[in-house]
């Protein structure tokens, strides 16, 4: 697949640190990690716990098995071969400086070192390098593993070879990646970040509102404008027919009133620590900070899925990274396919642990999600892909016949195979046979689709390349014995 | 219903007067609006094609019919047998406080009076009232229609009586009202906005990013957290199991950087008028402000609906309005589902954005889903609920024919109804037809399913009290016809 690396390096597992680790093994690359806390594993399996989580209900594009994670008792062995080096420690130059000196000491001189920083300088980072061309700032929002955004910054050493390839690696993992082309103190998302944050900190310290009010303020408001549109589309929109112009004559002049207190910045004392503290434990106190965890993923999820059916923002991303999923699956599906005589391989999966119900096994309608996911991977593999599609032909299935033979449990292997019954002119008839991995036939589901046009939605003839693929392997197929539960009715 | 006001007058029809009309005839409010400008109705009649299109989407829940509108000639008209009157004119305190003082000539003593104003103090608007106590500010967001948060903010003479009435209309009509107790100009949201914009605007102007990577830095990342979690929570997440006072520790210190430069209001030159439009037009210019309205409501709509399956946020105040007109209506469906001689409404709902797939319909897999939820709701009818399968009792589905007959698109309604076919024994054999609320029929689905005793996962005979509710069904359902298309087998 997809795969713009074979290995990563996390030097520091907190938040960030894990996170970039399971966005990485996520996407079936293998990760050394390394971090002297004692904790430092039992912390990362937490972020795991949640990733895994996450991307069971993010997407079913087929995707590679998990990478391999190596816990390294000294930083000289988790950046011996390294590719990518992500280094995710306290933000202080110093000691990041000292960790790139033992760094350039173990590690290829071509691997690049990003930094995760939010706000250090990456020409400051880079100042006491000797290979300073690799090194860039990448910094990632939490969850790093949800949010696609990436700020890429180049200091004044790095070259343009090492930009490109961090945004090649970052879009390839189904990452945002934007080039900061000019670099500052906090880069981009931070300068607004801290904007928002001193303000309100003096809404709340003034007695204006709450943590809660302010907080609830954004969601129902402006924050749910801002997870689909940025600040200046929006106003844009707000400026109506006469766009961005209209508004900044409208608006601009209001830049000057003496409203925002901005650079004049509230004393840090423990009152006002206090105050926030305990007004925040009054807000979100009924929950867990684990519970908020995924309370916020699953939010995030949902946002993404609903922004992805509309092609638009997050969810635009998501669409082209599950494509690329897809488009990479049908190459391995050919492939390992040397012998089209047989039923073929299709799906190789687990199931994933919220796929079962309240009978303690795969639910039934996950079954025809399986089968449907092997139907998808027949279909590249007879030239029905993303290309076809948008060219306007299609198989749609009319009708399905399930057995449900045997039952299989949460995180187990499983397989289907595909059989050709039928393949000619319109029609295509397939026998999918859900196998688990020791052998126990779980179900199996017959198909009947019909070619259409996504134009007119009816019927019509498959393009000749996929026609042709399709009678060869009919052909071969035809040989088979017809397969026992094939063309029964449901019949009690 | 829920009919919080009978009437509402709106005084100025630009985009946010229409946005409240809008509002208001979706909650089945009469409106009358008054606004001289003579494109006044050509205006809002734009702003209602968007709201209907978003409302169509937005809610399947049974709704009053829209509110009347009646375009007055005169402000005298607009007020006369008030109820609500809501102001949106330009935001200048003379022009706000002639049309008070004209209001005041023609409506009720005990008409509520709302200002629009996003910045104005409501002490100083309503200085010259002669009834100053009915007077408030109630601040919304674009769109209006849709965006649920509003600003309520009362000034030193608004009695405790009105704010208590405002917030329980805008409660009532799907909105999230926040009581800013202390009034202070730009409110809460504003002040917020402003920040942003300001550093927004730097950065512009200082060539470190355009309109565009501001946006995506936004879109992609923050603007995804707080759609669901303000500010506040999203950093007590951020914490870790510390919580807030952990991050206040770790990230308070950082206020005193001199990074931002908000006070320092830049320069608004033509020159940074022009750089702003020019790069906004390379941004987005290539849809129209109508189009992006329609993406910016599509997606706010996707984005609501994602939430309100994780019962959250803007998600949850757009369930708790459902429930409140389907509480409303309940009479009526709970009588339609009284009658078990016919074929029983298992499901109502609406087809999620996150269930179509390239052929930008609903998923096959997913008819077997709401299927199965059908199956479910049945399930419950005859007592298998989860205090009996906690005893060990269940029903596994083994068989399944699915017919699909026609397609349907994501966010529209659907409605799943359960023949019973046989149910005798072990054997229960179920007939569910799926069906789009316009009446098309979208797929039949046959399930045979056996009882179970979820300790030896072996076959076994339902408990008594499950036996005697099938019987009572299945002997009701044998006097219907055996449906078209029930016992088929996939045949090519």
């Amino acid at each position: 697949m997809n795969k713009p690396i074979k290995t990563a390096t996390i030097i520091g597992g907190g938040v960030i640190g894990a996170g970039w680790l399971a966005r990485f093994i996520e996407n079936g690359i293998d990760v050394k990690v390394y971090d002297p806390d004692p904790e430092s594993a039992r912390k990362i399996n937490a972020v795991l716990e949640n990733s895994r989580a996450a991307y069971a209900k993010l997407t079913m594009a087929p995707r590679l098995s998990e990478g391999s994670i190596t816990h390294c008792t000294s930083l000289a062995e988790a950046v011996g071969n390294a590719e990518l080096i992500v280094e995710s420690v306290p933000e202080r130059l110093d000691i990041k400086q000292s960790v790139y000196a033992e760094v350039e000491q173990a590690a290829p001189n071509n691997a690049l070192i990003v930094s995760s920083t939010s706000g250090i300088m990456p020409s400051d980072l880079q100042a006491k390098l000797q290979h300073p061309e690799r090194m860039l700032v990448v910094h990632p929002f939490n969850p790093v593993y949800l949010l696609p955004v990436v700020e890429v910054v180049g200091g004044k050493k790095t070259s343009q070879e090492s930009i490109d390839r961090a945004m090649a690696i970052y879009a390839a993992i189904g990452m945002k990646p934007v080039h900061i082309k000019k670099e500052i103190e906090a880069f981009v998302a931070d300068r607004l970040l801290e904007a928002v944050w001193r303000e309100a900190l003096w809404l709340v310290s003034d007695g204006i509102a709450t943590t809660q009010e302010v907080d609830d303020i954004m969601r129902f408001g402006f924050g749910l404008r801002w997870a689909q549109m940025g600040l200046f589309e929006t106003y844009r929109v707000a400026g109506g027919e006469a766009g961005m112009r209209h508004f900044m004559a409208q608006f601009g002049p209001c830049l000057t009133w003496p409203w925002t207190k901005l650079m004049d910045v509230p004393e840090f004392t423990d009152e006002l620590v206090d105050l926030i503290a305990t007004q925040s434990d009054e807000q979100s106190g009924m929950h867990s900070i684990r519970e908020l965890e995924r309370i916020r993923d699953n939010n995030l999820v949902g946002i993404m899925q609903a922004l992805r059916s509309n092609d638009w923002g997050a969810g635009k991303v998501l669409a082209a990274y599950e494509k690329a999923q897809y488009d990479a699956a049908a190459g391995v599906v050919e492939s390992a396919d040397d012998d089209l005589s047989q039923p073929i391989k299709t799906v190789q999966r687990t199931v994933p642990t919220d796929w079962t119900d309240y009978n303690n096994h795969m639910n039934e309608s996950r079954y025809l999600q399986v089968s449907s996911e092997a139907t998808d991977a027949f279909m590249r593999l007879i030239g029905v892909d993303s290309e076809y599609v948008e060219q306007g032909g299609s198989y749609f299935t009319v009708e399905t016949h399930i057995r449900h033979l045997d039952e299989v449990r949460a995180q187990e292997p499983i397989a289907v195979t595909t059989q050709v019954l039928k393949g000619e002119g319109k029609k295509l008839h397939l026998f999918n046979r859900i196998s688990h991995a020791d052998g126990r036939l779980l179900a199996t589901v017959e198909h009947l689709l019909i070619h259409v046009s996504l134009e007119t939605r009816s019927s019509s003839l498959p393009g000749e390349a996929v026609a042709a693929k399709l009678a060869e392997i009919a052909g071969l197929h035809k040989g088979l014995a017809v397969p026992e539960g094939a063309g029964r009715a449901v019949n009690s």
